[in-house]
């Protein structure tokens, strides 16, 4: 090993750092990384400590001095500008001439002779004039001479002291002996809405107004502005592609369809094609065309289901059979768990020998997506397909379109949850769905924005889905719907609703499962959007405060608070600019009024003792005041169960 | 990027890890490695989790199983049985013959046909069969034999149920697509005596019985017995090089040394030889190496200072003046920490670029002293010396010299004291000298033990040394110095007095500092030991207690209890093989008796409810009953303030 004796700066524990700098971190357009690291060196002399980060595309470092904190943490940030990778690093050195004017100072202050050291600060000086060039040589060459020219202890001070010339002095010494930390950190940047998107999901076939018949694209295309209009951006469907019809399910999720009943879209591929082709009664990829661009002239995007799995009929069978696996009768290997079955999917067997045509045609599924104008993809359990896989291919669509947005759809154990998320999915489905108390939503917040976590995984918040009607929800009057709605909206800057049946406040329950009665999945709705009673205005609300401001666009700033009732919820979100501060409380009780004293920390934030504050309730635009840090909030859920205070002082 | 597309296992966050695994952990002979990781792979399948371990210098390694915790964890461990650094790392891959098995079972639970999955079972064990050689082939068809004689359900259930079966099955079949983990880890092993030693320091010069004239090497000799009758197993002297003249520092530490003043130690180097030379009043070479001699037949060892510093006749100045930095005056730079100088210290400049010759000669002091007989060494003030210096230095010796203890006295700042020990020191010194209060212990413990810094952070427990006489012990009691002594020894594992000052419960401090008034690190010391009231029949029944029970043989297993009373302290240490438990109440007060409740975790460790077991104080031999976890103690300091109960049941 070959030890480069001269380098006395240590730099250590570099972060944000995932794994040691296996993973990136995530960072979208704009947002600032705060970077930090353990810098020490020995004895007791000055260092400089410079932060480095640069698009990777770049030649040249961008670099600014970081500052000392407690404890040996140096700390300095930086703002990612381009929709590209970003590296960051951390180079230190010993400031010998820092380290000669702090002594010179100190020597002074207790009357000591310093005329050696002056000798000493003439050789740094004399060695910057050396080193420096052309403008910078002369301006250095007459800061010397003044040097020169000090004959007073109060001159020595006035010049040491003076920003200026130190700052031309130090640029002009080329520092020796630098420590640069032993790895390069990467951030990986995306655009906003991987960071902020409000989705609302539908069955396309469910979309033939007043009627049960097959809705198509066209008929979809009816219903997209008034989802504008609701404030969404995101429109994800379900799988639109030919549905197998061999096991096909029934309604109600029975092996046995009748005819006529439509099948569940996550079956792909009958003799009408697969992946890459649309479901006929839905209409021809020119239709699909069509809807994304309207979907777009409304300032939304199509979102798209990406389920790597055949139904028996999928023309890859034919095509590809050493792509799955084949049982010693001759029949093709199932998805299953058992005892569980799932007879309709047939799973691809990617230990195949022939993987790399396999990769390659899943990466032209999504290149096929994209080139239709699509750049959101929702996808299908990935936690049932290679790691590697998803790294690869995650990676490889990258490169060519870096404003593609994958979401993971993995409700399984948190360590496989947060892989996914390490390597390359922009967002990811949470156990927020299942998380109902106080104590749970603080642990669960907590770990999510306070912990590492917080650097690559991007939670997207759901309070229903087309496969899960939570037991919250079962039965629930609306007030649980507006709770769930407002925790998921507020709480985190990405959510979404399986719309149709959250605006009407479904809420049946196939008995004894956490899965809506007569379910969307096995049959086509007429959901007679629109009704009186819809949360509609409500949404509409929520959507509209989310999109006027800054706190509610990102999830990290999340700050819980005090609250006297166990069933009040209160939490805090000030924008990024520090400028605007919002407390929401959520009575977590749909049944009851709950009121109580919540402790807010307006002192910490710059509120005056004593003087009164304005807080309006943005749902409701009443306003009232507040003075201190203790007060009383009462909601009830008859009413609505949670108020979004923003605060004002008041001049 | 290659991705290697078929290995579907992740296996993440192998640990202990120390910054990535850039720096070893450490262990002594026989400490056991405990290793997790977090491992899982796609899907709902079966895995197969390896850990492989291997001293370096071996080719193969060795494996064993790991097994699955909860949360994705899997866990094993090894033991370290050579002096010589160990790896480590994990692999796994699916196991599908695992699957297979459960998954058989799992589908004749609920009665499911199983025709096809039979055929698939016959698949294993032919290949099995294939790849199988020599007796395990024919093991394997006798097995394969049997199960294709199998003729019923209950037949089919005892086949794939027996062990001997299985493993004969898995062993068989060659595992495909294995991931190993991205790094090898290591494991530094060391002698016995860096996890386990107490010190005794002494002046080898105050040592001439009832004189208070320059003792010798013989006159030390003489001393050694006793201290070994104390239980101690090193005793360490301060430099015992030549001692510089000019600018020489008086008694209690004053500019100008008086005629007769035998100076300061550590100001190394004179006339008379430098770090390879010996003081000639303490005697020859010829005299160390006996005293060495001696002391090993003594059961204990010399620990030598490492001071790298010279006093300013050091014959290095004249023969390298180009390894120290010389003033615009054309005088050599002193040790200064402005506005504090230090005139009688010059330190090296590692900057010098004759870098190479000085670690060189640096190195060659401490070859010096191994060869004449010497494997431990305390560094003074390390962090005054870059830390790549350190690395390489101890690296090297460790290479030819895998004995060699460095005890780093490092009191500075917490990561520097950890990285420290990260790049190699086998022992540290640590901040107990300042912790007093309960809150304080338990929070610095938990930090040593339960923190990452375990695994690489030898803590080593000083009550007081030459340079620290702690506020504490300032005109204090004999109780407090029990208090002290039995905290020290029983925390920790490595313990240390600086022997005379403190048998004797010398404790009159300069005024306003924390430094021992007339200290003996400027003059020469008549000690007048083994005095009536010294304290050597406690150290020597404490030392005792030490070297007889393991539980005092380990830090880390310290757990901290809780107790009443704010004053006592209560923990527990457990010996390694859990058949001995051990509970230490320590009495903080050493002005009043103090008596409180204490909480011991009888139960968890598999006490009986309600039935009374003995606590015999292992300090008095006293014994007494105790019930569940609840009991009184009462600490009197004026006759003990602590007492070490060793837990039995009774039968």
């Amino acid at each position: 090993m070959v030890y480069e004796g001269h380098k006395r700066v240590i730099i250590e524990h570099l972060r944000p750092q995932i794994d040691g700098g296996e993973f990136p971190i995530k960072r979208v357009l704009g947002e600032r990384v705060r970077v930090e690291a353990d810098v020490f060196a020995d004895g007791h002399e000055q260092l400089a400590v410079l932060l480095m980060w640069r698009p990777m595309s770049a030649k040249t470092w961008k670099t600014k001095p970081m500052r000392p904190l407690a404890n040996d943490v140096w700390s300095a940030s930086f703002v990612c500008e381009g929709l590209e990778p970003y590296e960051y690093t951390v180079r230190g050195w010993m400031d010998h001439y820092e380290t000669w004017r702090l002594n010179l100072i100190k020597k002074m202050d207790v009357g000591q002779d310093i005329s050696v050291d002056l000798r000493i600060g003439a050789a740094f000086l004399k060695k910057g004039v050396k080193q420096a060039k052309g403008n910078k040589k002369k301006i250095l060459e007459s800061i010397f001479k003044k040097f020169n020219m000090l004959k007073n202890d109060k001159a020595i001070r006035l010049f040491i002291q003076n920003e200026k010339y130190n700052q031309s002095i130090r640029e002009s010494i080329t520092p020796s002996f630098i420590t640069e930390y032993n790895k390069k950190l990467q951030v990986k940047v995306h655009r906003t809405r991987a960071l902020f998107s409000s989705w609302y999901e539908l069955f396309p076939r469910s979309t033939k107004e007043n009627s049960l018949q097959h809705g198509t694209f066209k008929d979809c295309e009816k219903i997209l502005p008034d989802i504008a209009a609701m404030g969404f951006d995101v429109v994800y469907f379900p799988p639109i592609h030919p549905i197998g019809v061999t096991n096909r399910k029934g309604k109600n999720n029975v092996l046995g369809a009748a005819s006529g009943d439509p099948g569940s879209p996550w079956a792909i591929g009958s003799a009408e094609g697969g992946h890459k082709s649309v479901h006929p009664e839905l209409g021809t990829i020119k239709d699909f065309r069509r809807l994304v661009k309207k979907t777009k002239s409304l300032g939304m995007e199509i979102a798209l289901d990406l389920a790597f799995q055949c139904s028996p009929d999928h023309p890859y069978e034919n095509e590809h059979p050493e792509w799955f696996k084949w049982r010693p009768d001759g029949t093709v290997q199932y998805a299953e768990n058992p005892p569980k079955k799932y007879e309709d999917i047939i799973p691809f067997n990617f230990e195949t020998r022939d993987q790399k045509n396999l990769w390659k045609e899943l990466k032209s599924i999504v290149d096929f997506w994209i080139e239709k104008g699509v750049r959101i993809f929702r996808v299908d359990n990935p936690h049932t397909k290679p790691y590697v896989f998803w790294q690869w291919l995650l990676g490889e669509v990258e490169k060519s379109h870096p404003d593609v947005i994958f979401l993971a759809e993995a409700f399984t154990r948190p360590k496989i949850m947060r892989h996914l998320a390490k390597l390359g999915f922009h967002q990811s489905y949470t156990y927020f769905t299942w998380r109902t108390t106080k104590k749970e939503f603080i642990k669960y917040l907590t770990e999510l924005t306070k912990t590492e976590a917080k650097e690559y995984f991007r939670p997207n918040f759901w309070p229903n889905t087309p496969d899960i009607l939570s037991i919250y929800l079962q039965n629930a009057d609306r007030a649980a719907f507006v709770i769930r709605l407002v925790l998921a909206a507020t709480m985190s800057s990405n959510y979404g609703i399986y719309g149709p049946a959250y605006e009407l406040c479904e809420n049946q329950p196939t008995p004894g499962k956490e899965e809506y009665a007569d379910n969307e999945k096995y049959e086509i709705k007429d959901w007679r959007l629109g009704a009186a009673d819809s949360m509609r205005p409500f949404i509409t609300q929520l959507n509209h405060i989310r999109r006027k401001y800054d706190a509610f666009q990102t999830t990290r700033n999340i700050r819980f608070h005090r609250s006297e009732s166990e069933h009040i919820l209160c939490y805090s979100k000030m924008s990024r600019d520090t400028a605007e501060i919002f407390i929401v409380v959520v009575n977590l009780d749909p049944q009851g009024t709950q009121s109580g004293w919540v402790d807010i920390p307006v002192l910490d934030w710059g509120f005056d003792k004593d003087r009164p504050y304005q807080v309006e309730d943005v749902l409701t635009e009443v306003k009232t005041t507040w003075t201190n840090e203790r007060n009383i909030v009462k909601l009830d859920p008859r009413k609505c169960p949670a108020q979004i205070f923003r605060l004002e002082k008041i001049s």
